[in-house]
């Protein structure tokens, strides 16, 4: 985007931003010229901006206001977006954001270029209409998709170094299923891997009993995992979910019982229990097959993040408050779904996430309603209207 | 080997002649030069010598005495020998039949170029001494280590064509686990192969009941086959054994439920079953397991042989009696093992197995006795001797 100065008093249009950001080939981890973008647009609003880059992966930090202000609304994003998939399979140029009857078709369209659009156009304009008390802090990062290592979670350990900070976070992932409006993430339920690998005697598959087999061990071991009930739920919280994710033998050979098999469990679950209760857990399975079958069995864990929860209150019925207003739907407040960077904020502030209808995230053909990105900057302009309207 | 006629009135020395052949480099389908040498070596000896090549397969069938003859004595072979492996893990030249310690070394040592040029030797020096009232047959192929349906089965079906026979026959494969003597093979359990295909429905790990894993549903397929008991034994067999050789899904992504996961299961069956019976309760059990979870489970098989026997008789009692008298050992008449072109034969006249020991075969540094190959030649010889000593 040009920065038009003769225009700088007219509201910035976050359907125009969503398609010069879904024009910048940002597959994590490439920067494609989102944040370049934005910094532009935001120094020119009057933000203090800082790339807190690290280990290659490029990360945004805006402020407008005073540093660390007890009044600092923060907005988390990021504008990396997952490879392409099948290119053949796109009915559109996926970096060409095109409209088509009302939609805006490409690559993050939905996931999440449009929600870093609506929140950098609300607070834009806001700060510009309504000067705040307080501080407007915008924190987008170009690796969400991939590890997220040096991601949100740079920007937060620059801030901590720094002390700047967030009051409360709003993150703009898309939250709803099906219709605009209808969830608020207050949570997310942890994840964590486990990977397995049985280890017996290789051998002729004629002579069974001179080998020891892993793989019956393994897929004893597995269809047990998978049939266990990890929990009921909790007030807040889904049900646990186990699922193996692969079994992997690689063993070309009929007449060769092989001496090794792999196979992986993702857990998605709540606060029942911890990364170190399902590491255990999972211990004591594998053990308990080992003793059976004779079979070593050895597990090592890979955790992508904790349960957590922002407990309903203040936050989220600011939110849900804004949602209402401007859609007409109550939003549930829910835990569901997978990762996202709230996991890194909430050690930092109050964190809830709302966001567009994520149904073609990911998906070829991605896609947003040019509708509903207008919606959405009109909850975020009115969150951040409630919230600094507040009593202190 | 050049044929010095000068040298025609003295024995055919079976060490030198295994040495000649494990250095023809006959890897399957390759001759080598094995067939080659094998058929000047008859045709020296008045053997009547036809190539029954089939699909670029080379087999040799060679015959002293008259066709069709009542007593028609046959022994069976292979010259082609399974790939060197690990060729950096040979201590010695694969193809350089090196002699060692009273060990002859290289690929086929064992499986079986001493078993053929054992039984050629045999046979040449028994007609040249003593010509029998009758025929001699030998059946050599160029393929037993691979698919073998060009092999042995396409020399049988030359001969049911051109109306040749043997009455009985010996394959000369190592049949003896630890000590030379000890074990003929009177038959063979069957083999079969079944292939798996569980087929669900992909979805993200996160939301396990949005998607079907057919993971789970195959492991507990598998542990079911693997602690199955197919039989206790007969009176010729060992139980038959069921062996999964492999289990795969190949997903990278541990946050992807996969929609198809496939697994193999190798069987060894004895008398008990025949490979129908056994297709008909593989799919009973695929199909309680689909019925379970609601995963579609489908398989293939491929069936390389039905078990068979030849029962204890005046063959076994032949070849017995020529192994213990040359060797002091009483054998044993066995039906273990995995399969061998004798389940070819079977279908032609009655046939038995006797040979080496078979405990370097297929591995590195592959190796034989240079002694045993001279009492091999001696058992050989012995059986031939008996066989046409019979009254008719
Ligand atoms: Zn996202
Ligand atoms: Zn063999």
């Amino acid at each position: 985007m040009t920065i038009d100065q003769t225009a700088k008093n007219t509201p910035v249009d976050p359907v125009d931003l969503t398609a010069q950001l879904v024009r910048c080939a940002s597959v994590t981890p490439e920067e494609g010229g989102a944040l370049v973008l934005l910094q532009g647009l935001l120094e020119a609003a009057g933000f203090h901006c800082t790339r807190t880059d690290r280990n290659g992966i490029a990360n945004l930090y805006a402020r407008w206001g005073a540093k660390g202000h007890s009044l600092s609304f923060g907005f988390n994003g990021h504008t990396d977006v997952v490879p392409l998939g099948d290119v053949a399979a796109w009915s559109c140029d996926p970096f060409g954001a095109e409209i088509r009857d009302g939609w805006l078709m490409g690559r993050g369209a939905c996931d999440m270029k449009s929600g870093v659009a609506a929140f950098v156009a609300a607070a834009i304009d806001f700060v510009k209409d309504t000067p705040p008390e307080g501080a407007v802090v915008i924190a987008i990062t170009g690796d969400e998709e991939g590890d997220g290592v040096d991601g949100t979670a740079a920007i937060l350990d620059w801030m901590d170094a720094q002390s700047e900070r967030m009051s409360i976070c709003l993150v703009g992932e898309p939250t709803c299923p099906n219709t605009f409006g209808e969830m608020i993430k207050i949570g997310r339920r942890g994840s964590m891997t486990a990977y397995f690998t049985a280890t017996g005697v290789q051998g002729h598959a004629a002579y069974p009993h001179r080998a020891k087999n892993p793989v019956p061990a393994l897929a004893r071991l597995v269809d047990r995992l998978a049939s266990a009930e990890l929990d009921v739920g909790t007030d807040h919280f889904d049900p646990s979910t186990l699922a193996v994710t692969t079994f992997d033998v690689g063993n070309p050979a009929n007449n060769v019982i092989p001496a090794q098999a792999k196979a992986t469990v993702n857990i998605r679950f709540n606060d029942t229990h911890s990364s170190q209760s399902l590491i255990a857990w999972l211990n004591a399975q594998a053990g308990a097959v080992a003793a059976e079958t004779g079979i070593d069995i050895q597990m090592s864990a890979k955790v992508s993040g904790e349960s957590f929860v922002t407990p309903p209150g203040a936050l989220s019925d600011l939110v849900a408050e804004a949602v209402e207003a401007e859609t007409g739907v109550v939003p549930v407040l829910s835990t569901s779904g997978g990762t996202s960077d709230a996991r890194y904020v909430r050690a930092h502030c109050p964190v809830v996430e709302f966001g567009l209808v994520g149904q073609s995230m990911h998906q070829v053909d991605e896609r947003v309603e040019v509708s509903q990105i207008h919606a959405l900057k009109a909850v975020y302009h009115r969150t951040l209207a409630a919230y600094f309207a507040q009593p202190t």
